[in-house]
């Protein structure tokens, strides 16, 4: 059966895997110490325009922003995020257990506005009582969101201002930047990412990888014994190679990105077949995952075709689902989508 | 100067003074096992009418909700509160910090309502990713809420309905519940709120203790080894004869109600001047917190003769504050701010 | 019926709970922004000869160390103590509910040794893994231990040494130091023990308080935004008055150490009569806790005329049992003891 | 250069990556839910004649060791362990991050004794102070010990003996399981191990995979909601795939006995090896770690020619190391070893 459930779905790119294969019986040190980490690192350095950044590999998204928020944050500060963010909806409550709040901004597709992040800290600290609240650590977005809709330059800049202003650092969640940068509809690239935040995220799992994000710290700002940190969290592996070689591996060459384009060139075939069909956008997102208003009938009778992500029920006789492509999906798979529908 | 400033500014009611000083030099066992704290606790149980009462002496509000609620939930579950709840606003964050999330519903001056409640919890079981977030565990609610208003008997027994057909524990902050249970404007007991709730707390220290909280547990279902889990907080008090003898002093010949009564007397005749005198209400509560609208400069000239509480600034050029009367308002404080206004 | 069983079984000193009548309808501000906690800790900054000392009163014993330690270390460090260290045994894992190991040393009639301190700490540092360990973060000792025992100026000095050149907090836990600056067998004070430690607390629950214990932190080295650390661990007292007027009179007029060489006169007694007896001590204190060992039909008899405490059971037909005595303890208590015996 | 540095230094088995390969473009679904990972959980239930078995696949060992004891415990518990193990020295305080204490036992050569266990347990339940202690909660061992060593049928059985009798989990950690099973030296098996114990894993990372280890709670006694436990722990891999078809590999063909066999063998020939150069064996194991004393000059010039681990340093002149083999290693490397020593 066809399916767009996620951008998940499928193994590794070939190209990944044979490198697995070839590097395999090499004797290397563990814990991400080998060559192969070390030079993953150099390349997202170049790609990123940002010599001064550090660099670790962890395995997972949930991983890496329970561990990186964190050891970012102070105990007595929590961090601010979209009401529909990753990490506030979608982790079971890992930042909570690790001791902080998520400080909940409303959502605008996805996104935080820069006047309402001004207008929260503002009155935080304005607050006579602001010694018995939890105080604002660090800012999280996500580009693309959870509706993969994508923050502008200028939106990104206003944001980082602010922060910056409050000496507050900005994190990104990169979990499908790949998508995002790659997006037609973006004037967002890597080096200014790495020059608006103090730290993100590039996702791997999602953009061709078997596992593995590579969290960018763009100022030598890396906290303290971080190694030891991520050891603490559970999430320093031991044959660190695996999450090096496919670093190394998506960044030579460009194939990060030459991947991410096939997703996006996907998407927008899809997106436009869709509307040839009639087929309501809840969100037509500039990325790799499109939202469609369903009547229930009518989606229950797609699902015996195709595989997609139920989303939320608007109503008692709809139902929005979502569409997701991937660097694996083919031009084949989109002709079947239009087909069944 | 006069103060409104809040429920907690003198010391204790004289006659529990006099009780310390009367037992002050008798040799008494610690942690609670002593002879007051068992009296107090008989006083309690028969003031709830609930002989199935398990009863702890903590010695203030956030340590209370942060020891009953960690306690309570298990590891992968929050506690569903108003979003203007005392837990998740005021508390530094203590319950987030013993790894739990404050799931927020809306609040109605500073109320949740049951179909709020409801929905948000269908929607967490109908949504297909539940397992990802995190899991709703208990209910907190605040009476008199953090705005001095009250549930009424019917809104208690509905959230109570929903919170046993979810099998969810409902707890009631009752920081300053004598001031609710004395309104003249409630149906709502004593023993009505320990039928509809799970646990719940009587709060001394805003009602005539040097310090102290009453944390009943409704029907022998106190969390196991709760005292251990009390030291791990950081809570058990080595002279537990100090909240015993409070209590007891406080559920003898009705003082903690008679005192309460008195607080209540006092906030009805300052409403009544302050309606004669033309203040604007903000928020004009059946308990012992007014909530005022005023204009800035007013404000500015008052506060050099009269002590109050800043609340919030609705807009550039007025202020929301507090006037709060207690068990210790005389009534010449009433008629000095009169005079002064 | 006599009682050895503790220090905490009486109330307060009488001066504290005439100082509370005296004080108690002045209207104060809460959470320790009153004047007596001012005045407080401008007197124990005196007593100290430690003019940059900043102060906070917290209510009990665990709740103090579990709220310095933690706001002490960074997540990945763990404070060192002795294995028979309060933190280390007696807390409910307080520490550990943290999120920090404690790292145990050897005991010496309760006390740690400077070398095997010294020891550990190059180890630490020398362990090829140590990224994969617990850094030592802070050194947690109790003056008196546990035992009664107490540091010499030679050895408090040695340990503070080692402390400074690893740069770690030097912590003292004074739960009951009062006793240990009075005892006859001593040339440490109060000043050498603000110059030797980083932050420790003189105890006032032990040493004739209702509650409360003074932490002093010896050099303006107080852990950002404590008083929000404070109020995340529970551990903040809306009426702070309670604690600031029970050390403000603790330390007019050396009431705090009148007091406690009260407890060690009747300890001298009480020591010199148990030798006379002939009792085997299990360890002789120079303060005011002593440990005998007994047969245990010797020992149930005893116990019918007077209570005292378990200590340990070095065999089956033996124990350890501890006499302490207090503030409160009479000459006439002492001489009943010894007719008993 | 050869290593013996340790078990995790090449990728991963080849007909792992065989099958990684294989399967690579199968769309599955995510988080554990995919056809390997139901095949895999088959297959080792079979294997552990085990068929009330649940199986949870995480990636590391400390990841694992922390979300099950964490998930096991009560919030009052702790984890006893000995002074030697895993969890108490080598895991960052990951135990402790998470809440809980370490109650550390005597090591010998890496075991615990069950009449220490015994006498824990009897010490803890007979103090009259239990109640302020952290509870024993849960008993970890490790197998083969961090010294390689092995408990034997009759070892395990009593310690399982006193954990029932005491209702206490016993938790294996089997990070080098199967170097343990295939030692010609011991007489437990795979289906012992599941009788005796209430969870343990057989580790993936040291013996063939590129990561995971694989969870077996022996008698549906997960706890509740674990999946959401993992998640929060940030330890949930979006594509189980990776693990679920590395342990159906290794589970296929006797895959897994068949390489550690030959670790095995390559072991005792390198043992036979080492007696007949003259080596002084500090630890001599019967599984695939063996720690050699040597001379530190003798040791500084065999650094230059084959890599093997530091381990401890028993004086100034000596220093005891580490040569580990592996599923990977060849009879070559052993004869190379030989040639140079």
């Amino acid at each position: 059966m066809l399916s767009f459930e996620s951008d998940y779905i499928e193994g590794a790119h070939e190209q990944i895997l044979k490198r697995l294969l070839e590097t395999n019986m090499e004797q290397l040190s563990g814990y991400g110490t080998d060559c192969y980490c070390e030079r993953a690192k150099e390349k997202i350095k170049d790609a990123c325009k940002c010599p001064d950044a550090d660099i670790y590999f962890l395995t997972g998204g949930t991983q890496t922003n329970q561990t990186i928020i964190d050891a970012m944050l102070a105990p007595y500060e929590g961090v601010i995020a979209a009401v529909s963010g990753h990490v506030s909806v979608h982790e079971a409550g890992a930042v909570e257990y690790t001791g902080h709040k998520v400080l909940e901004l409303p959502q605008h597709e996805g996104k935080i506005h820069a006047d309402e992040l001004e207008a929260f800290l503002r009155n935080f600290w304005q607050d006579a009582n602001h010694e018995h609240m939890v105080f604002p650590g660090m800012v999280y977005i996500s580009h693309p969101t959870e509706y993969g809709t994508l923050y502008s330059r200028t939106e990104l800049e206003n944001i980082s201002c602010i922060c910056r202003s409050h000496q507050l650092p900005l994190y990104m969640d990169g979990a499908r930047l790949g998508y995002g940068l790659m997006s037609f509809d973006t004037d967002v690239t890597l080096p200014l990412i790495a020059e608006c935040c103090d730290v993100f995220y590039i996702g791997g799992t999602k953009v061709g990888a078997l596992c593995g994000e590579a969290a960018v710290f763009t100022c030598h700002n890396t906290p303290k014994h971080f190694i030891t940190r991520i050891k603490q969290h559970g999430a320093l592996l031991a044959k660190g190679r695996l999450l090096g070689i496919q670093f190394d591996t998506l960044f030579t060459d460009d194939l990060y990105f030459r991947i991410s384009r096939h997703a996006i060139d996907m998407a927008e075939l899809m997106k436009k077949g869709l509307h040839e069909r009639g087929c309501t956008f809840y969100l037509e997102s500039p990325t790799n995952q499109q939202f469609i208003l369903m009547e229930d009938t009518e989606m229950e009778r797609l699902k015996k075709h195709v595989a997609f992500s139920f989303w939320e029920k608007p109503d008692d006789s709809h139902t929005v689902v979502r569409f997701a492509t991937s660097w694996a999906t083919k031009k084949e798979d989109i002709a079947g989508l239009m087909e069944i529908l």
